[in-house]
Formats: C-alpha cells, structure tokens, sequence
C-alpha cells in the first residue's frame, strides 16, 4: 500500500456536476476541485446539491490542500461547505480565487481561509505532490490543468477544456508544455466527458463572432444579450462591437456586473473608457445607441432578462425593433421557461437569435478531435474518462479506443466513491468510499435532510390527509367527533369523500378495544390502514396519510 | 354576422398539444381535432391536461360533430371528456377511429358515440359546411387535412403533416388535391408551427433506413428498438429490415402491441408470415436472431424499455454486444431519464444508437420548405400560424412573409379562445371566449381541481407545519398541551426548532384574550401569523401552515 497512490473521484463521475477528486499517497491527500450541482426535478426545495463530506471529515486529518482548476460552480461551489469541515489552504489562479472570495463572502469565511495564487508553468509542492497548472483553454478564463507528479508517476487532471487556439480573452491552451509533459511520460490522464459523444472540433470562443456582427449590422433597435454570468470571452466580444459600432453598454443582474468588474479589475476584459453606461441611464439613449447585456439565459423569472421579457424591469423594456440574442446553451429541464421567455419578446415586437437561427453560443468542452489532440500530447499510460453521465463516459471510451489512442485495458470506467489505486504499471478499483448528494436550501445555505425532501415529493404527488383524533386516555373515549384535514388531495366541494372517510374512521374507531384505544401508536396504525384502503379503492390516489391522537 | 363564419381554436395556440379548434356559421358549428396535453413539470400528480370545456358545454346544442384530422393524443385524447359533455357524431378516417375505439373503451363509451369514417377525397356535408380530407403525410398513418367549405369561402386546417413523397406505408401527401382545392379559391390556411423555426425539408419517413441498415449490418448480438409507438412507418421498416436479415421480432408493451394489431387488421402494416414471436419466447432464440421492439423511449421506468435497461423485464434482456436504437426525439424534460436508461444499457456492455451519433429518427411536421410547398398549393388569402408556442408562431410568421408567399397583414396571429371572424375579404379577432386547462388524474380519469393542484406545489416547496390546539370551547380553556406536526419542513431530529416553534404557539395562544379563544377563526389567523413570522426569521422558508383548532 505504501506505494500506491489512490486516486478518489468524490463527484462528477457518472452525473454532471460535484466534481471533487481526492488525490492521496501515504498520509497525504489534496483535493482536486470542489463542485455543486444543480438538482434535477423532484426534489423540491432543494437550490443546489454538494457531495457527501463524510469521507472529507473522517480523512480530515490527512488533507493538505483544494486545488481548483478553475472558477465555475461545478468546480467550487462546495467549498464553503468542505472548507467548515476542513479549513485547509486553497490553491487557484488569480481569477479562480476571485471568484471563489465572493463564495467565501457569502459564509463569512473570507477572513478565515487561506488563499494561494498559482501561476501556468510553476510547479509548487504539497507534501509528497509536485502540481503544475497548465494553461488551457476554456469558456471561463484563467483555467489549468493540473500535472500532478507523484511517488509513482505523473497524472494529468485537465480540469474543463476545449482546445482554443484563439481564445478571446487570455492565452491560448499551451499544447508545447503538454507535450513537454508528455514526453516525460504520463501515468494517467483525467479528462471531460461532457461532449465527448460529438464529433470534431468544438470550435474557438471567436467562432461566435460572425454571427453577432450579423445582429450588429442589422439591428435597428437596441440589442440585448443575455448570456452565462462567467462567460468572459463572450462579454469581451460584446464590449469590442458595441465599440467599433459606436454603442454604449449596460449590465443588468447582479452576477454578471460582478464578474465584469472582476474581470476588468484583473484585466481579462478590456472595457474601452465611456463603453459602459449606468443601468439608470438606460431609457436616456435611443434604441440604436445601446447594448444591454442582462442575467438569465435559462428564462429564469426572477432574472433581468426574465423580467425585460415580461415588462417588470425598473431599467430596461423589449421595444418594437429589439433585438435580443440569447447567448447561452439551454441547461435541459430549462426548455419551456426559454421558450416562454422568447415568446413573450416575440409578443413586444422583438426580435429573437438564439442557436436554433444564428452561431451565437459555442462549448466550452472538448469534442472528440479536442480530446484526440490533448492525449496525443499527454500519450498517457492510462486514461480516465471523468465530468458525465455513464452515457458520455462510456462514448468517451469507445472514442479513445477506436481511435487507437489508448487499448481498452488500459481504461479505467469508474464511479464515483471508487478507490482507484495506480501504481506505475497497474490501475485497478480496490477499495470503496462512502459518496453521496447532500441537498443545500440556499435560503438558509443549510443542508436539507434527505427524508425531508422526500416527504415534500410525496406530498405533492396526492397531497395528504390527516385524521385528528381526541381521546380520553384513561377512558379511551372520544372526546369529541374527530376532524379530517386534507390539503392537495381533493376538491373542497367533494362532501360525499369527506363523509365516506369519516364514516371510515368512525367505524374503525368503533371497532377498536379499550385497550387499542388508549394505545396511540396502535390506533395510528389501525385508521392509516383503513382509510389508505379506502381512499385506494374509491380514487385510486395514494395521498399521505397522517393520523393525530390527541390525549385530552 | 350571418354572413361570417367563426374560427375558434380551444387549444393549441401559444401551447403544444390540446389542438381543438371550433369551426361556425350561424347555429352550425364543428370541431376539428380534440387533443389534450402532457403537462409540464410543477403540476404533481396531473397525468393530462385537456382544453377548459365550458365554451363547448354551453354550446353543445350548436354542435354538429367533430372531425379528426388524425389518431395522435394531442388530436384525439380529450375525445371521451368532450363526448361525455356533447355526444356528438365523430368523423375520422380508418386507422385514427381505431386508435379512437380504444380511448372510448376506457371510458366505457364504445356504444354510446357515432363514428363515421371518412375517406380522402370523398366530401362530406354537416350543416353549411361541406368537408374534404386530403391526405398528407405525418409521423402516423392516414393523416388528412381538412378542406372546410363554408358560405364565405373555404378553410384549409392541414392537421399534423410533413411533404413526404416517399412514406413508408399508405400513399404519399396529395398535392395534386391540394393544388386543385388551390385552384378554386383557398380563404384562410390554418397550419402546423411545430418545426417552423428550422430550414430545408423535412425529410422522408424512408430517410432513417440507412441508419438502421447500419445497425442490422453491424450488430452482433439483439437488436432493440424503442420508438413511439405510434411510429407506424418505422415500424414496418424494421419488420421489413428483420425479414430481410433472417430475425424473429418480438414485440414488448401493451400500447406498441395494441398499434401493431391495429395497423395489421386495417393492412397499414405488412408483416410477413413466421416473422413475429411470442414476447416469452425471447430467450429460446440467440442473440443474433433477434429484434425486439419495446415501448419507452423517453426513458420511462415503468416502460418496457425502462425496464429492460435495469434487468427488470421478465422476458428481455440487455447481454454483451446487444444494441439499443432509440428511435424518437427527446420529449424536453426528459433528457435526464432518457440519459440514465442510456448510461445502464451502457453499463450492461450495450451499445446505443440515438440521433446523437446517427439519424435514427425524423421528425414528422413541416419545416419551412416543406410550409412552402403547401402554401404555394393553396395559395390562401389569409394564413394563420396554429400548433405551437409563440416563439414558433412568431417565426413560422416571420419565414411565410420573407419568403414572399402572404403579405404581413394577411397573416393573423392568435391565441387560444380568440374568435376569428372571418368573411370573403376579411380577418380579425372580435371576440374573446373562455379557455383553459382542466387537469386529468389518469388513475380515475378525473378532473383535478387547480386549487388542488396549487396546494400540492406549495406544499412540495417547503413541506407544512400543523399545530392542533384542543380548547373548551365555552370556558376558552386549553384542554392538552397544543401538538405540532410538520412535514417537508425540518428534519424530525431539530428539536429546537420544534421546542421554537412550541414556545411561540404557546405565548400566542395565552397572549389571547376569552372571546378570541372561543372564535375558531380568529385564533387559527393568530396561530398561522405568529408562527409564519417566526419561521421565514428563523430559517427564511415558507412552510404551508394550517392551524387546527379542535373544540373539546
């Protein structure tokens, strides 16, 4: 075991988002990324999922650092969480960090986490680990791969990529130093699944360029642009034609100012003097004078651009003319808020570009020749896919061995919560650790207890029902006639239901003993079952049923 | 307004699905099609939505009939609920009153409803309208239009279609009839939106055979096919395609068998002698010998295809080297179900052929070429876009005028529950009626009240807090201590919070003054105000709250 460097993907493994490694040897341990996840439907309540930190408490002891390879939530959502459970120094870039102090903000862990800024091409140690960031390229900026060397080889975490010879913002993915890495040899390589069953190239964050000159030279009223809050390339692209056509800017919602200013303060975004407009001063130019870049490419109500399409914003107002390009992927299970949104801009006279008409979006994931050029570079031993669904892994699979670009033995398809152990000929899953989903309300930013959530999806399926009984407890008399509370489960109106279940009830209390009746748990159990028996067979619905004794 | 004729669609207008649309002219009205809608997420424990039906209750002494353009759900599926409101004579062609039979059956209407069965080019007469289907290609088989002369001239509603003049089964869209109808004078075309947004044609039914040659050429083990199964003419190409490959053919879940039986009886499918098999003798055959057609591709658990993807159906399974085709399009929302059904097939060491890496699917309504050739047939003078949400009704718009084929003031956008006046030389909307969505329970094919409907979204959000207080109702005395019950709230575990929520209910109740305890009312809105307030301080959420108060 003492030569045995285990590799433990803690998230993001089989589901989209949570990507957390833990990279150990020895009494050693680093974390790789520290990511969220955005719920899937049915677990109402629920604003965000982080992985289960029982194995982070139980090992605190051995973790030395988190490095990040970059800023999305997906990759550093959690750490407020992990760094309550294990406050342990943090390492990123520059605008990584930045992103993740205004996360620690939040907590009210900012004073109290230690920030370090790493740099491409310098390495830096962590107990028995040399890590180096690589540049790469991707729809953030200032994103890294990591090049761990280790006791038993080098592994290669590339972190979210696309390989981008012309980025928009920053330095291009530096392939010469992968392949510098390379030729020094690479145990394995960690990589993104996520487009992993398309074809080709994903193509450069410029690639979108053509088709927002379009709307420039077109537009006749004023354009909005809702895109992702992070997607700095895409702002850049943005300030550089409002420039050259002579057009003001202004931001609306909160993250995306953030990020502008972040952006700007460490220059990754070029914001000419007098582009920028105060949202205030909106309504004082004339439509063909403005961009408005506005939050909520997903249609999301409360958004800015959620509230211009219906007419509720204090700033900004769709007017006859406008155009608005939506800039962003749609994030499935988003369809119908998108195209609602759309169709209430369409109704205002507006004009909508999204994907379905105009290349106004590109990935920020490699495709599959993406993936062909970073393993030539890396020509690693053996090859990890990680960041899907089994569905993209198991296809990112078939792709490197069809390829040739690695044997099929020499893949390992993992989960998350395996224990891989790699030592310098071998990789195998020897061990498992304890993963899971911890659901996060972000109204308290508390964790919501699993057995909560799914009492709150079986209530909405049929609603509930609740019998409220008053005994006697020496007496085992009633005390009063007993009430029926239903919420969720039928009409107020349908009095003959109402009558058919307290008729149940009463007889069921009726045929009950003295002895049952001043025994409350018995009693519960008697009327649940008949009244779920009856409901059953009278409706067919499965409402919960929840029974009260009261002791008088 | 005698001399003016009536169009009011129901449903369908601004939504997809729910397509009813009411066609009068003085005391004579009819409706076209009768479909409902799958509901979208937020609606628990809704099966279907169905058009509001008041406008047809309280017209059901003007109604003639309805006459179905085809067998889809979103044509014919609110057929039993309008007939047992306004038992009308129903008109469809073969193969859509078979698919009709079925639905009345469940509602035990078999007996009690007329159906007539219409041919293409055979007119009928109800009332003043005289009546004309015309064939048109679809997704399903014997699809018409329905050519509607009237007193002020006549309406075309093309019902679902594609131009394809290659389909699979049944003859190919008859724009020879469409032409002709064209030639004498068209008033207003009424026309499908769903893929207005996108270019070119289309495409035939035919066009998925080589993908599927592909896969019958390459496979080694089973092949498994789940498609809609109302896919008609993809099933008879891989009747057609195991014939050809010397393979048996099974077929697995109750509505796709059903479909088969249906398109065997009227000869819409030709399935060769000795080509299918018992479902349960799936396994007496190998692997190669073997396509089995299971319903599911949405990725359903309880489907066959849901269930074979996790070892849980009783006569099929996935082996090594079987491949799975998914043959239909990703309904939104699920994307997640569909990827998990995907990933366990994986994981079984299937192989999966979706649209994502071939093109085993093809949609079945009109892109914009394929709008053109119709429209140029017909040459309207009015055109309004119908079936689809407004994004597609604002582009169907925006491609018709560009393209040159009706001036922009000629075309008419609506809403559901407009009514169109329409005679020789005009359109507008000049009046309003009632519309809406019923909800559907499919367990005992019942309506849901909305109000119902909305408790159960409110209490899956945040759960409900229930405190129960026991008072002598003369004396104003508490007669036990008060109970709390929550639900989808806290974890049971919170004592504090429940101890909190104890203390606050207790000062309220003692805080109360005589007459206020004797008056239910009063001390139930005292209740739920204090402990609302101190539940959004103490953990920002929004339990429903429901104070009972039980008079001893």
């Amino acid at each position: 075991m003492s030569n045995t460097l285990e590799v433990i993907p803690l998230g993001g493994i089989g589901e989209f988002g949570m990507n957390m490694m833990v990279v150990r040897y020895g009494d050693d341990m680093i974390a790789i990324d520290c990511g969220l996840m955005f719920p899937e439907d049915g677990l109402p309540g629920v604003d965000f999922v982080i992985p289960d930190l029982t194995f982070i408490a139980d090992n605190k002891h051995l973790l030395r650092a988190i490095v990040l390879t970059h800023g999305h939530e997906d990759h550093i959502g959690a750490l407020p969480f992990v760094l309550k459970t294990a406050n342990v120094p943090v390492y990123g870039t520059r605008f990584t960090l930045g992103l993740v102090e205004g996360r620690l903000h939040e907590h009210d862990l900012a004073q109290k986490v230690q920030l370090n800024i790493i740099k491409p091409r310098e390495s830096f140690s962590i107990g028995p680990f040399s890590i180096e960031p690589v540049r790469v390229s991707h729809s953030l900026v200032d994103c890294v791969a990591l090049a761990v060397s280790t006791p038993v080889g080098t592994i290669v975490h590339t972190g979210d990529f696309k390989v981008d010879e012309t980025p928009v913002c920053g330095s291009a993915i530096d392939l010469t130093r992968l392949r510098e890495i390379g030729d020094k040899g690479v145990l394995a390589l960690f990589t993104d699944s996520t487009n992993a069953e398309s074809p080709g190239r994903t193509g450069s964050e410029k690639s979108v360029i053509p088709a927002f000159e379009d709307v420039f030279e077109q537009a006749d009223g004023k354009i909005v642009v809702t895109c992702f809050s992070s997607s700095i390339h895409r702002l850049q692209i943005i300030f550089d034609m409002a420039y050259e056509f002579h057009k003001k800017v202004a931001v609306l919602g909160r993250s995306i100012q953030r990020n502008v200013e972040l952006g700007d303060s460490l220059r990754f975004l070029d914001i000419p003097d007098g582009l920028m407009i105060n949202p205030n001063d909106i309504k004082k130019y004339e439509g063909e004078e403005l961009v408005v870049i506005a939050s909520g490419c997903q249609g999301e109500p409360a958004s800015a651009m959620g509230r211009i399409a219906v007419d509720a914003h204090k700033q900004c107002a769709i007017d006859k003319g406008d155009t608005v390009v939506l800039s962003g992927r749609i994030i499935p299970g988003n369809e119908r808020s998108i195209s609602r949104m759309m169709g209430n801009i369409f109704k205002k006279g507006g004009t909508v570009v999204d994907s379905s008409v105009a290349r106004v979006h590109v990935s920020g994931h490699p495709k599959q020749d993406d993936l062909r050029i970073v393993t030539e570079a890396l020509r690693p031993k053996f090859y990890i896919p990680i960041h899907g669904e089994p569905r993209q892994l198991f296809r990112h699979k078939d792709f490197v061995v069809s390829a040739g670009l690695v044997t099929e033995r020499n893949v390992l398809m993992c989960e998350s919560g395996d224990v891989i152990a790699l030592d310098s000929d071998s990789i195998r899953v020897h061990a498992k650790v304890l993963v899971g989903r911890t659901f996060i309300d972000s109204t308290g930013m508390e964790e919501v207890a699993e057995m909560v959530v799914r009492d709150r999806r079986n209530l909405s399926y049929d609603g509930f029902v609740m019998p409220i009984v008053a005994f006697n407890p020496t007496s085992g008399a009633m005390e009063t006639d007993p009430e029926l509370v239903t919420v969720g489960f039928m009409d107020d109106s349908d009095k003959q239901m109402l009558t058919e279940m307290k008729d149940v009830l009463e007889s069921t209390i009726k045929a009950a003993g003295h002895d049952e009746r001043t025994d409350g748990s018995i009693m519960k159990d008697r009327i649940r079952i008949s009244l779920k028996r009856h409901i059953q067979k009278a409706t067919g619905r499965r409402p919960v049923i929840i029974p009260v004794i009261m002791e008088i």
